[in-house]
């Protein structure tokens, strides 16, 4: 009954590809535009509804009576559920979504590329890969984290991020590596006493490079491997660069661009982890710099009207809510000014000459009395943690911030999409459904290879 | 920058309505549809985009593997800004978002149909009562909360529901009275010692019922007002009818049907009110009360194509999440078989022969020993408040949910919208928005007034 309507409502729209396609995606939906030649898919770690609602407000210029549009506004078409397969209940992890989102099917938390029966299942990225596309990969965590994990390799457990790394060199695709580009952090497990992936990578001919500066200094059209930090990439409140994400999504594209086309998988991936945080200034930062991203991007995709792009959450995390404590009241002011991450801050606490003063400095706003005794209080603490979590309280009460969980949370998320064929994910739709459709709109046959 | 790329995107959808209309929807949006004869207005008050994925898993079959989609995942169109006029923040309440929904202004938290500078402003309701529509209201609250006042009458507070109520029989538009029909709770404020509105009604030749069996029996067609208790209505779970909106839609809709059409709000006003009380159990309850309202309106829309469904929220209440405390479960298995509201178990608690196998036979399973010591506990308490909570968190544990607030949160609201012209409501927008298209989509000059 209810699948009825909805057709007759896309039919009204002339938009085929708007029906519910919740039970079987990939077999009743047509295109009605023309197949992209690049596709890239972007995951927003954790970014629930709420974060791109606060996001909205934290860039508000309070010089006008509106609240300014971002570009996200501009870019939504439709909403997605997030549930992993039924042995897991409602709530995902981001390697059971990361698996839906690159593979098309549900499996267990935890889960990389593999089903609920531990047999591996083919990414989009793969997929192209085999299709004679550029592949590539751009994240902000370390590249073998579950989200970029899942559509380079097959893993029974996320927690096994060496075995990823030995993946990503061992697995080969019609004798290809999986992709030609793959940039972010991880080098503690590319770079082992027991292997060294990464000297694997560069006898093979890869380029290598661990600092944004070299990165910008190789001949486009290479294979490259960038590896700039141990594990993930800093908090961007932290790094030397403030737009880290785009940067690392700019030269990605300039070194996947070919006449057969490709697929780039970039990550906000840390938009999640200041989720389970709690932590609401480094979540902003984070999401200013998928912003400046999806601005790239646009710019990209106005010259190269061939290029898809797609964005979505894998789920939310720390069930942030935009007000708290029955207080009709959010504040993002107070997270505007933020000179370092409030994991830096409290690292620095117990060290500082003047705790009240290099946290005012820190925060960019004097301290009310009561806030700088809080401090005081904090410097004196053995835990970082308990720091860590003071810091990050100061600023929950300022901006009257809300959280219920360290974990994920299972609300639909958002889809954002534009570019060539980006009218297939108007609507609601499960997961699964976007990388269903993916599948759909990579070529159908097999092009010379580009590797 | 940003809105040229939503425009591209929409022109490539062959879809004028889609472009981004937070600047100035009324004039940059072209319908491309036939207008509606009958527009059916919902507002959920309360219902953030966690409530409908919670509904959603609440009413999930375990014995298949995905989880079955709900009416909601079938209409599905868009997404609504909620922010109030900039004095009052980032966090609306029911007034001031009530007010941008009907009149298309943003105003301060608390003003019903004022501005700003609480000058009365235009109700789409009204306005259709000018051009000569039918117009009603359906509501589970008092007829002259927020929401239902915001789109019949001016009033610079919200908690003026006496002056509300005169103002229901006082105010005319063309002589007429602003509205046909009339149906939710109120009696306490219509029938007072010092004015009797419902007498002056029933004078002036409305119908008068207090009971839904009596609405029954009311000739097609009749002007209408129908207050069935003294405020709000019961929880749905506690009412004698357990699709009491559906019931009430059912039978405003009946004497609104004419020639020249009509308007119609309908609220589910109390998917808020368990948000504030922070329980999940009556919300699922009041969600699908909601549920079963949109299937009936679902059958309607197919034999009266002329009509337009849009239902969104005007907030999010209570800072609801799936899921809580660090855990990756969500179990609405336990909330799906209560016998009586959490309200109404706390209340029966003291007087309990039995309280533990009172609250279990309520609840629809067995307590654990754990839970039968709190409940026991419970019994002793003097305040119910405090009863409420306990029982409230007894089912916030098993089903491991959580909230952030008593009050409201900003977050996003969705939109969902079928029938004719609904394709006007696809993307992101304001609120306002909402109203600015639906006085577009009201005829263009006065019909032959219906009253």
């Amino acid at each position: 009954m209810r699948h009825k309507l909805f057709a007759v409502v896309a039919a009204t729209f002339a938009l085929s590809a708007c029906v519910n396609t919740t039970d079987n995606a990939a077999a009743s939906v047509k295109s009605n535009s023309a197949k992209p030649k690049n596709i890239i898919m972007i995951v927003a770690d954790g970014m629930g509804p709420a974060f791109t609602t606060a996001y909205r407000n934290f860039r508000d210029d309070p010089a006008t009576p509106v609240v300014e549009p971002v570009i996200f506004d501009d870019i939504f078409v439709g909403n997605a559920s997030t549930y992993p397969a039924q042995v897991s209940g409602y709530v995902t992890d981001s390697a059971a979504s990361a698996t839906a989102l690159a593979a098309g099917i549900k499996s267990y938390n935890g889960a990389i590329g593999v089903d609920v029966n531990k047999q591996p299942v083919t990414s989009v990225l793969q997929r192209a890969k085999q299709l004679g596309l550029k592949t590539g990969i751009a994240v902000t965590s370390q590249i073998v984290h579950a989200t970029p994990a899942a559509y380079m390799a097959h893993n029974e457990s996320r927690q096994n991020y060496n075995a990823l790394a030995d993946s990503y060199f061992d697995d080969r695709i019609d004798g290809n590596f999986v992709a030609n580009v793959m940039l972010g952090g991880g080098t503690k497990f590319f770079e082992r006493t027991d292997r060294n992936v990464t000297a694997q990578f560069i006898e093979a001919g890869y380029t290598y490079v661990d600092t944004y500066d070299k990165l910008a200094t190789v001949p486009a059209g290479e294979n490259v491997l960038g590896l700039f930090a141990p594990v993930g990439l800093p908090w961007v409140l932290d790094d030397s660069r403030k737009n880290r994400l785009a940067y690392l999504t700019k030269h990605a594209i300039k070194h996947l661009e070919n006449d057969n086309g490709f697929f780039l998988l970039v990550e906000a991936s840390q938009v999640d982890w200041a989720g389970h945080s709690n932590d609401i200034a480094a979540a902003m930062g984070e999401m200013h710099d998928l912003n400046l991203t999806l601005e790239l991007l646009y710019d990209y995709v106005q010259s190269h009207p061939d290029t898809l792009v797609v964005l979505t959450a894998d789920h939310s995390t720390g069930g942030l809510t935009i007000g708290a404590n029955g207080d009709y009241r959010w504040d993002p002011k107070w997270l505007q000014n933020l000179q370092q991450s409030p994991a830096e801050i409290a690292k620095a606490l117990s060290d500082a000459d003047d705790p009240v003063s290099m946290v005012s400095t820190a925060f960019g706003f004097d301290l009310t009395d009561e806030e700088a005794a809080q401090v005081i209080a904090l410097a004196q603490l053995a835990s970082l943690k308990d720091k860590l979590q003071g810091i990050q309280t100061l600023l929950d009460v300022r901006s009257n911030t809300g959280w219920t969980t360290s974990g994920h949370t299972g609300v639909d998320v958002e889809v954002f999409a534009f570019g060539a064929a980006s009218n297939h994910f108007l609507g609601q739709y499960d997961n699964t459904y976007i990388a269903k459709k993916l599948f759909n709109l990579l070529p159908a046959e097999s092009k010379t290879a580009s590797q």
